[in-house]
């Protein structure tokens, strides 16, 4: 039986464009696809870019023009890889265009935009995703399934972090990273660290309901590449105290002047019965203590990614070997095209990119007034089918 | 020369009883002290109680009439290791009898007592303690040295934690340590964090100046002990955001219920050129990050305790067999002994243990009133003047 | 300028046919390849099964007839991935058909046999390849680079270890791995031991040339997959004390029934100026220590993987993301599609093979006769070739 | 009851010697110990060394006469900690005057000559001990219970090393530690990864029944501190491939030339069931691999020294707090007095000493000779019974 082609527009060729391309090119090998790939046309700036990066990332045509890839009747998912301030303009062309459509994190700077942004693929019946790969870790669904399946008993804490130092040198100029609306530390990575947390404790302690933020900007003015500065506005450092539905607690940080860290995205998550504790840092590693082992014979136990821990086993079948970061993104391809074929909901589309913008959000909101804010209740429908499709 | 005699009297003979006893045993052989420890007098609950434990711990004499003891003219130094409710009353006898005072953390259950306590001693003369041996590590003195002597350049940000479960069973019953008035996570084990933080960050940083706090009660009742249940009050977890002086940041937690850690009292530090961290699971190792390390060649390194950071040296003379938690209370025995001598300025003294009752007191109010809060400037002199003595 | 086309066959489609097939597809997208790539044809046991990988993989064409796809002009390359006891037949086949091949570790059972492959290639004047893409790590590289310009001193010792559990259960059913032509631990896996040891030591200390082997069976039957038992005549676990060129010692061990281990592949290396420690475990890491670090601040420092470790950087722009197994697979592949186009001497190719080959006969053969030996000089000319085109 | 008095007699107060002091005094105050102890006298070079050394270290009488301290009928118990040369001719002097005798590793130069200390202790009835510190560590102590428990199922393999660095530089000059007659790296600190070996293996696998060396002498002159240089006869790095009475295999290392380790005494050990971990660099910390754990969440488990593990609990009540090097000298004064009180035999007696330079010099001959060699039987009764008792 042949499969149905899709045909992928990419708009974007830096870092997260050929992440996407090397996602799907890996996809298409690692997975069974529920598609016949043809990645279509890629969009970049100028032309010359543009073919450049298609010739080497495999995209049959290209084009300086969005517009027209996400016009284009031969396409049928389109890729925004571009920098943010664009994700809304394009999401909504597309999305006008019949268009599925796959965008980079964040969303949208604001979340006001990535509501819009939303409700549009909603109301037109486009399927929508967000880049969070980082969720895509075998070893993040092992935490989440032992969680939920009761291993760590009634969740009672939970602390979140993602600290790089990409930024951490006051004369690295300013970039779109650091525009006033939307950039920053929190919005940045903190966000992240955000999407782990309802991640990891949605299903057993229910979405975070109020934040206290603390938003700061340490390096105050930056250069701005034409000789002179510029101050800077947003967050180096935003960290924030939680509170989630079942009352549980916790804290979150998000920081990009982090000397010496490259990506200590890492949380703990502590129950009545057991706890865990990761980093990015060896992501292919979970740490699980249970207070059920024998006594004198308890510690937290280093477990290993392995081909139990699906989808693992498909890049290989055996154990230790390691995922690296490009195989998160062919994860979360091949479980968007599952979500495009009918087969599950969408496991992050914009409705969820949106909840990570009204976190951000409210964070930087409660920072600016010095109190605890409610977050609003954006009920993040499509989330909760996909966890209970995983789960039957 | 034969050195002048110094008399000990003990009050309690529990875990941190013996750990003092253990300490001046450590640190008469260890150290060139000052002075010919004579271990005195031990008094304990009854009199059979304390004739045991002064057998055992080496003390001449015992009496279970505490009283007595801070009385007895025989007796130099008072050290106070009964429960925290007792420690004023203790404290005000012995220094009222001119006695030198060794209290152990907290110094108060309320920061008002401690005030009382601290004035008392400097009015009188004497010359105070309080147990804060984690500081004593000798990879924390080099650990403040380095951020002195700007290795790190200048500092940015900090993370504190001291996290244990000893208190996650919600069938542990009501203790002492749960009093409405001074107890929970907070004080009894957030303290050490918020010690440490100033300790690391004071010189370079300035004091914590403001924080916003959340206190948390997670399990709300606890078996009395007599067959009902009994309200909890204090926080199992008490977290804050932190400003110094100098504009930095951080944060701090202490918590007694996350399941499976046993001393996870850590630390990060960040500032312009590099980065520390540590955790107290592993205290003979200091992890440097430096940003004047060669292209390639970065990464944080493991720094493992030996003679070139005193008094390591005086344990062992080689590198990397590690002290143990008893040796940093012999250290912090021996400081108090040279600060009795005249050598220097009090290392910790009660005004400092004041400082930290005050932290935790404007954590608390800053929960219950959701609000960011100022830290009142109780100027910890002695403290300042150790430390220039220190680098002298 | 449009690139020569490289058509790719490929015998096998299991782990390690999966594993090149993932390759190509990967260094197609990262690397500006020499060539443009098809993959042609892939052949296994059966039409049905040649069909479906091929279909799953991306191959063109499929065949249960290997000769055909030896023999076939369209195709330049031959990967092979059949179980060792074929390698040689199917490599000589395919070198007698003027293909360039590349062959899955071990290169054959026997030394001989990998001899005869070798002058087989360079005979025909084919380019060749043998799949050691641990040597393909960044962070390896980044060691020899080290060692090479003398960052460790003059080279003194060498720990080399590959352990896995894979074969730990007794009850593992008899496979070509327990061939008693070949098979075993140290083939199978001290293999990577060897080859690691040679790869970074090769440069400053000279090849391997005096082993004292001791290679042990502890189970020493396993079922026959018939309901019966059959003896095992391999090794479960080889070790051997190593002697380099220059009079720097070591010891290297292979082992599979190291309970617990998945990807224990380990080294030390120990010089008069500095150490390297690793583990494949996590393998974006690479301790170093250096003792020209200050005094008090000395220690290993863990250097995780980057853009300044090429060819990281064409993976992902950022340090501490990770490559993954797959990676060091497509990092061989375009090393060696850059031997095939003449750009660099063949960075692995059989005689380089037949070198681990040897050196582990002649563990086994010292092992036999309890006795050190002396290892025979084939010298890998392309090899060192190689390394010296990469300084250059 | 008042305890009897057990007089001390101390030969020697550098390293070891202070080392020996601290345990006493420590073991005294921690330990219900069934003795009253006496620091009687010390013996050192001169009267003024003697002198202030029993000063600092709490002796009442110094001598610069060790023949009068062994001769003294004012002491029950003879230590020795001078250097390695001296051990014979003091030891048999203390014997032959009644003395119990406690002396640190290694317990002779030779063989021949440990021996006759051994039998010449057994012939008076005196009780004796060597200091073999490590083995007291209660995570050995864990080690080794849980091995015969069965816990780790049937013993297959073992992996031992003790690599520091304290020779690594070439001109640190000519000591007693290179001695031709005993010294070298092996009989330095190899002698630890072997009895750790035997401790750990021995009541499962049974002693080490034979072994093939590889020793080294890798820096071939050292300044011989008078300004010429001399000759270096012994070892740097000695290895040593070993055989188990059960037919388990393994490897040892004893290194001090591993630039930049200072305390890497490790072993791992391979059943069918299980493994373990660890590393002397953290040595509260043991690391448990089991295979009964649940699927999916198998991982080596990172056991914290805590109260459940005697005797820590009699030093902190608290798990996570950790013991250090001195703490396990203090571990092996109280068992050898409660052996000198004849509660339990002598846990390592000369006998047991006498073993562990009967290994290294059948490893030495083994390196000289290039062939396996058979290890002579002594059979180490004392310490066979030892552990009888305690399991008991």
């Amino acid at each position: 039986m042949t499969k149905r082609k899709l045909r992928i527009g990419l708009i974007g060729s830096g870092f997260m464009g050929r992440t996407h391309a090397f996602g799907y090119s890996t996809a298409s090998r690692v997975f069974d696809l529920p598609f016949q790939l043809e990645l279509a046309c890629l969009a970049d700036i100028t032309d010359e870019a543009a073919a450049k990066a298609a010739d080497a990332l495999g995209f049959a045509r290209s084009t300086s023009d969005w517009r027209a890839l996400v016009n284009d009747p031969e396409i049928d998912v389109v890729n925004i890889t571009a920098p943010n301030a664009f994700h809304k303009e394009m999401a909504l062309a597309a999305i006008a265009a019949g268009k599925h459509v796959y965008c980079e994190k964040p969303l949208a700077p604001l979340a006001a935009d990535a509501r819009e942004m939303a409700d549009a693929a909603e109301a037109k019946g486009v399927k929508t995703q967000v880049g969070f790969n980082y969720l895509c870790n075998p070893m993040l669904a092992l935490a989440r399934d032992m969680i939920v399946a009761g291993e760590l008993g009634e969740i009672r804490g939970y602390r979140g972090l993602h600290a790089e130092d990409y930024m951490a040198d006051a004369m690295s100029p300013f970039t779109f990273r650091l525009d006033p609306a939307g950039g920053g530390a929190l919005a940045d990575i903190g966000s992240h660290a955000l999407a782990t947390a309802e991640f990891l404790m949605g299903p057993a302690a229910g979405p975070i309901t109020q934040v206290m933020g603390d938003c700061v900007t340490v390096i105050k003015t930056r250069p701005d590449g034409k000789g002179g500065t510029r101050a800077v506005q947003v967050d180096d450092i935003g960290r924030a105290l939680l509170r989630f539905e079942n009352g549980a607690t916790g804290s979150v940080e998000g920081n990009w002047i982090a000397t010496g860290r490259t990506m200590q995205h890492d949380f703990e998550v502590y129950g009545t019965k057991g706890a865990l504790a990761f980093t990015q840092q060896r992501f292919n590693e979970l740490h699980f203590f249970s207070t059920s082992d024998a006594r004198g014979r308890k510690g937290f136990r280093r477990i290993e990614a392995g081909p139990e821990h699906a989808p693992y086993g498909l890049f290989c079948v055996a154990p230790g070997h390691q995922l690296g970061f490009n195989d998160l993104k062919a994860i979360e391809v091949a479980r968007y095209l599952e979500a495009l074929a009918g087969h599950q909901p969408e496991p992050f589309n914009f409705r969820a990119g949106l909840r990570i913008q009204t976190l951000v959000e409210t964070i930087h909101a409660s920072s600016r007034s010095a109190a605890w804010r409610e977050v609003p209740t954006d009920k993040v429908q499509h989330q909760e089918e996909y966890r209970q499709h995983e789960k039957a």
